[in-house]
């Protein structure tokens, strides 16, 4: 068999704003692969099916110089994340042909040798569910809203949960462990459609923040026993300011400042009279106590609809660099996935 | 017995900065009490020894619309806060003639009858110590540096703690816990002076904030891993820049902010990537806890110098005013206690 094209997406240079599509990334097909002869030396070819575009990209697009808490992507090299693979040929024992491949260093390139597993695993599907909710409900996003809600949130039925980007990936699990064990949800996006969703997810007070005074809604529904926080700045002061005595302050990400810069807060010194708990974290370090449990229990839980999700859906790989942008400016409906090849 | 003077301190009007004596407070000798006649309607009639004053004074004299943890201080009334006095007069079976009293809201004034215990309590002094120790290093300062260090430090031996204010009431407590919990102790004071003290207390690595760039220090000796906060503005941004992955961010004060306003904190979306802890706390919920704890280890200890600890004490109550304003502007040198009289 003659080579073929291997598509890429490569990382061509550092963003000052928004990463640019052309600028920032750029769709390459100068590369070709042979896959009945490129050698795996001991590892396995993988045919990448789908891709997970996430906030945190943001993040890896800079000088890693600027220390961060994961490396940054390298100028002129493929960009990589969550995704889902197709293994199509093995030299390695554990990993067989027609298992699929799900890892967090996934390239974004059609085809891939991996020299090892690493941090991937072999996942079986749902047969009720398409292989995309494992990049989001059932993969990373929804992941760190199970162990940061379960480590941190301290919830007690009748209390009060504010989450932020309550239709995203992460938020829209949150608020759906947050109604599950017994709390007013109110929940902000920055759109009418995502207010729907999250509606029709169970936010008992579900608003566009866009259009609607954050700090009105938090004064009138509030005080806060749990902010879950995706963004940072304002919105944050504003859950410090409306917090309640002994309030938790879960910080998971700041995409607010991602792109433009961090807004200062004001409010931190009210952590001390309020008795705040702040905590900040990665789902990488929580997920090994929590791993079994998530898969035993969501699975089955999504796909009987007891949990709901919504993922945008993107068909080509040469999408990834306009998906990264509607991510970063909130344009992106829902979680965004690229579905870069059917089976 | 004729009436004497009972001498009080007054809150007079809401300062603007900082708290000016004769404006913000002034000092009153108008009212007379007769000691032996003064019905006691069931209470007890005190005799003032020792009066606290301390930085969170300065949150009492905002408006009382202005929501804080603590009742505000009432313009034309006595100040209340911390104190030991001693009983002249009792007509409540549980508070003997002659028996201490230690009280959170202790009035400003030589005389006072108060109807009943409320959260006071009778202490015993040892033998050694003064009654000055008691509101200082074995009272609320000491109990808060005790409480919150136990609570959320987390520390293990050969991690490095940054206390700030590592010469006051409570940062200099802190610091000798953090020693003798293994810590190698970074600590920050406004002057040489108490550069030298908190050498003297163990602190490897103390320094002059006014002289020294603190980012340098905890560039050169962090990461930090607890990070021990009665200041806020800059110097917790550095913290949080400098902090250890997992670090701990104990919230107890920010007088930088108390009189000037707080200066917004920029680094907060760090708390995410370093997966960062802060706890804001107040003394009192957790007291219960550790109550016994207290005041089993603590006085021996202080008693026997392994603790060891520095007062300003100011004689005479019309001195209140004056000694207020120091604790604000850092220009008092310990923990400041002004002696009303002695028994």
């Amino acid at each position: 068999m003659a080579p073929i094209t291997n598509a890429r997406v490569l990382f061509k240079s550092y963003p000052e704003g928004y990463p640019i599509p052309g600028e920032t990334t750029v769709y390459d097909t100068t590369q070709t692969i042979d896959l009945e002869t490129v050698p795996l030396n001991g590892g396995f070819l993988v045919k990448t099916l789908v891709l997970s575009v996430d906030p945190y990209f943001r993040g890896r697009m800079r000088e890693s110089k600027t220390s961060s808490y994961i490396g940054g992507f390298e100028i002129g090299a493929p960009l990589d994340g969550f995704g889902i693979g197709v293994v199509l040929r093995s030299e390695n024992s554990k990993v067989a042909v027609g298992k699929h491949v799900y890892g967090p260093k996934t390239l974004h390139q059609e085809y891939t040798v991996y020299p090892e597993l690493g941090h991937a695993a072999i996942i079986e599907k749902h047969p009720d569910l398409p292989w995309t909710v494992y990049v989001g409900a059932l993969g990373m996003p929804g992941q760190t809203a199970f162990v940061g809600w379960k480590e941190y949130s301290d919830a007690k039925p009748g209390q009060v949960a504010f989450v932020t980007t309550g239709a995203g990936g992460v938020g829209a699990i949150v608020v759906q462990l947050a109604k599950a064990a017994g709390l007013k949800v109110i929940s902000s996006a920055g759109s009418d459609e995502k207010v729907e969703f999250m509606k029709s997810i169970g936010a008992d007070v579900p608003f566009n923040y866009k259009t609607t005074d954050t700090r009105a809604v938090l004064e009138k529904e509030g005080p806060i026993d749990v902010y879950w926080d995706n963004v940072g700045g304002e919105i944050l002061d504003a859950a410090i300011e409306f917090a309640a005595q002994n309030g938790r302050l879960i910080e998971c990400g700041s995409i607010s400042g991602y792109n433009t810069g961090q807004t200062p807060i004001k409010n931190i010194s009210m952590v001390v009279g309020k008795c705040l708990h702040m905590h900040g974290f990665l789902v990488w370090p929580l997920l090994p106590k929590y791993y079994e449990e998530f898969y035993a229990t969501m699975p089955g839980k999504i796909a009987s609809g007891e949990f709901k999700y919504v993922e945008e859906v993107t068909k080509g790989l040469d999408k990834v660099g306009d998906v990264i942008l509607a991510v970063q400016n909130g344009t992106s409906k829902a979680k965004a996935v690229v579905v870069v090849a059917e089976e």
